[in-house]
């Protein structure tokens, strides 16, 4: 079966890419952690390897930030944020000069911030998170999902640059509440952990016309889910997004901590983890263990 | 049915959006055309409008132009071009600086100087041209497919910002031919001048994983058909690439003649024109027919 | 005397230029105010118009906490700092990112910012506050300068940009003590009042060798004083500097409160206050007063 | 005396510094030439080593072509060329992006080739490069200054990035005539032959407010004299201008010939020339030995 094979082929591999380093606890997990998970229509779940053991999803957490800011002001946050790829690293503080404070898209670390300015809705921080932390549990019906809090104090201790963006936005007027408040529900939010089953359990919405396929029930319109895909292809690998269209072929979104989130429209939800990344911050063996996946099961959204 | 319910929407608009007037011929082009055409996989073409009427394709081209360069060098072509989106208009020069040369995709206008130096290959430019429009005819089965001369030398008249970006590669080492030849045959790609029919029959081999399906026969191999796909769809719109995607939902590539080339897998290709342009520089009406089209068939590749 | 033709002149204008409204209580100052004073080698100050109501010096302090970082870690301030004009507007965070969090020179924010770091040394910022104040009231003989304590509120208030800057550097590791307590500096010192008089005689130890003329003490060596001058005509005037070395032709630094520190060599120490700003941020009245005193005195350093 | 010093000091050398080996007549000089002559108001020219030896005077042709330019068509060039420093290398195209095509300054490659549109004035090139050879002659006082046709042949050659930064610039309707045209003129300046002797006289005018002090005839205003010094001193080196000024102290203006002409006010006139350059594209050993020169003579503008 294909997961095995896939599974064979990393397991002798040792060329892991880098570790997140800059943020201490993802440094210090083993580079041979590898597991992919794939939801099916049926509710069904394929896994193989560690694909039990919960990892950090870092900004993989975008994607179901982005869905919860559309559910609290729609097309309002498109004032807010652009839908543009960025052509810069994750993390630029170039662009919001040039673009007066409006994040490119929502996937930047730029935009993310402004996503949890939307989330905290002058509640304080933990409120936003609590929210974020209930609907993961819903997606995934599993309320096992916790926050990784010494993960969320790493990010916070090393986490200048993005007090750089933030204040930079409220400088522009783009926040409408103190940077450290958008900053506690961001840093919390990327310490989110999931393994990669509860991964793809949670993203099996966006595969289904936004429709939960076990419960039958709605989580957001078909509208809305195909266009957080849309913003996965573009947008969701940093300055690596057309590489991944290119090889890979379908919706997905990365997160340092090595776990992409790929979204194959009307088959299947797929979670990947590997913790080595590449030159432009995304999984290394994950993004090729998806380039196998996807061209072996014909499921290229291209054709 | 349903491209008459477009015909009917787009006939009552005015808001036409701007006419590329910096290349004049195209400044004299009524704004009220409208056309567009849809190739089926069973060699059937559907249209209303203006279809039968040839307009210039100008950066629609680029599709096709690298469709013969990775055919002429296949990978060794992503040595000398990238794969990412700009972040960019279409004709800054600002990224090549910063990168040394390498523009970041083969759509915009430093990428696709790139590519007809490669298609020159030693040769002569009028050759170049030559092969584009035999591919062009074959592709359509048309031998009535031309070159607007008078388009062709408007580009050259006007093309200082081109000669910049073209120089600019020459002096990074990334042109193996004088910045003029390559130029000569950019400039006559862009004016090559089809119709709506012409240019949804020549999509077909992207929509049918590389095969013309009237004929049977592969024209590019099923991974290189995905490929140019996945780049039409991250880098085919300039710097509204991301909005396209997020409102239209399939792979495109736009020109500022009005046109827009968009490819449904499996489906159908499909061409629009609408001469005004929006502020990105693509067809205004065009997109709109588009979103309607693929929204109402449910053809978005995103669910 | 020229002086009265200056102030005649300037009392007839109403084009006062902008205030910098965006730290509150510069939006609030009488823009008709006028003052300057020359403080000549022998200890003698001419003066007219409002050159004893202190004004906040804002960005003129940069002048005086550089002499200060210069005397505290010498030239390897040159490591966490450049000696070029940015290009750039003065709180531009781009040049930043582009060069890894080293400011292109002293007199911007951010490289201001990295002198108060300097100051720091270690100390609490009040310690280092209270240096810079000790100096000032020494260069001056006046134990009549303080800190605006509601400016300095309002420079933190509206701080954002600067707090962008300072984590940004932070990030780069270009500052050795919390962003905060540099910025804690940084606001306190752009809040010092002083009137044109004490300014003037503030600035006599650039004019004279390093040497303050009324003691004959040294206060710097002769190179460091030529040297601050020669950042002051490169890079005093932000993205205007060029402009005010072609007009007024003497090293000069102004401030967003409508002062300008001018020293003509071997001549005279000069101080100016217009609250109104021209579109770089520099004094506009300032300006032109400056440059009617370097041409009728044929003051210029170019000959 | 002082140039022996100097000269003395800088024949035990061998870290010369990188030939401008991108121009091909340039790579070829022996590294080890040096020259310095310093041209004094009554007409006595001191000159040690190959003070004789004519070089190729490149981007110091600048400061006369700006002379020449501002006496065609005064203030109204201001409008075509900035007066600040440019903050990027002297060749960067992406300043001219940012700003529409107008360069920073007429000593970065992009305003000198606007000086070449404005003294081509409707003529021919060699008109233009006729009348700047006569001006150099006239102020030099030696009809033995010609232009290198190797060396000009060689700059059109690996001309591509100045070829580019021309028709961009006429992209912006920033060029009066065609891009060749004046890139003609700039070649053709650039490779003006000149020995140290020659150019010390040559920028006699620049020192003695306008005035050619050996005939007491005027050539250009004190005024204008005083602006072209102020622009040497603010953008004559690059983008190392900040640190000429800061080591030198005095208005210059580099070329990567090798060469530098040097002003200090009411004093003299300084040539110097060594080939290798530093980072900046600004001959090594020719800084180092105008910095002993100015500190050695105490003629820093600042004091």
């Amino acid at each position: 079966m294909i997961l095995d094979a896939i599974l064979r082929q990393v397991s002798v591999r040792r060329d892991y890419g880098a570790l997140a380093e800059y943020i201490a606890p993802l440094g210090r997990i083993d580079p041979g952690k590898f597991g992919i998970a794939v939801a099916m229509r049926d509710g069904g779940v394929i896994s193989v390897g560690d694909a039990e053991e919960p990892f950090s999803i870092q900004s993989i957490s975008k994607v179901f930030a982005l869905t919860l800011a559309l559910g609290k002001i729609g097309d309002a946050l498109w004032e807010r944020v652009g839908r543009e790829p960025s052509g810069n690293r994750f993390n630029s503080i170039v662009q919001l000069e040039y673009e007066n404070g409006v994040p490119r898209n929502p996937f930047i670390n730029a935009g993310a911030i402004v996503l949890c300015d939307v989330l905290l809705a002058g509640h304080e921080p933990k409120e936003a998170i609590g929210e974020t932390l209930r609907f993961l549990r819903f997606l995934s019906d599993d309320d096992g999902i916790l926050i990784d809090s010494e993960v969320a104090a790493a990010e916070k201790t090393g986490g200048f640059r993005n007090f750089a963006l933030a204040n930079f936005m409220m400088a522009c007027g783009n926040l409408l509440h103190p940077p450290e408040l958008a900053l506690g529900v961001y840093f919390h939010q990327c310490a989110v952990a999931m393994s990669c089953r509860q991964l793809a359990l949670a993203g099996r919405y966006l595969a289904f016309g936004g429709v939960n396929p076990s419960t039958g029930r709605s989580v957001v319109s078909p509208q809305c889910a195909r266009r957080v895909n849309a913003l996965m292809l573009t947008c969701g690998h940093y300055d690596g997004s057309g590489d991944f269209a290119f090889s890979v072929g379908v919706p997905g979104k990365s997160g340092v901590g090595g776990g992409i989130l790929a979204i194959v429209p009307d088959v299947a939800s797929v979670a990947v983890w590997s913790p080595g990344l590449n030159e432009h911050g995304n999984s290394k063996f994950g993004t090729a263990a998806l380039q196998t996946l996807t061209t072996e099961m014909n499921w290229s959204v291209f054709g």
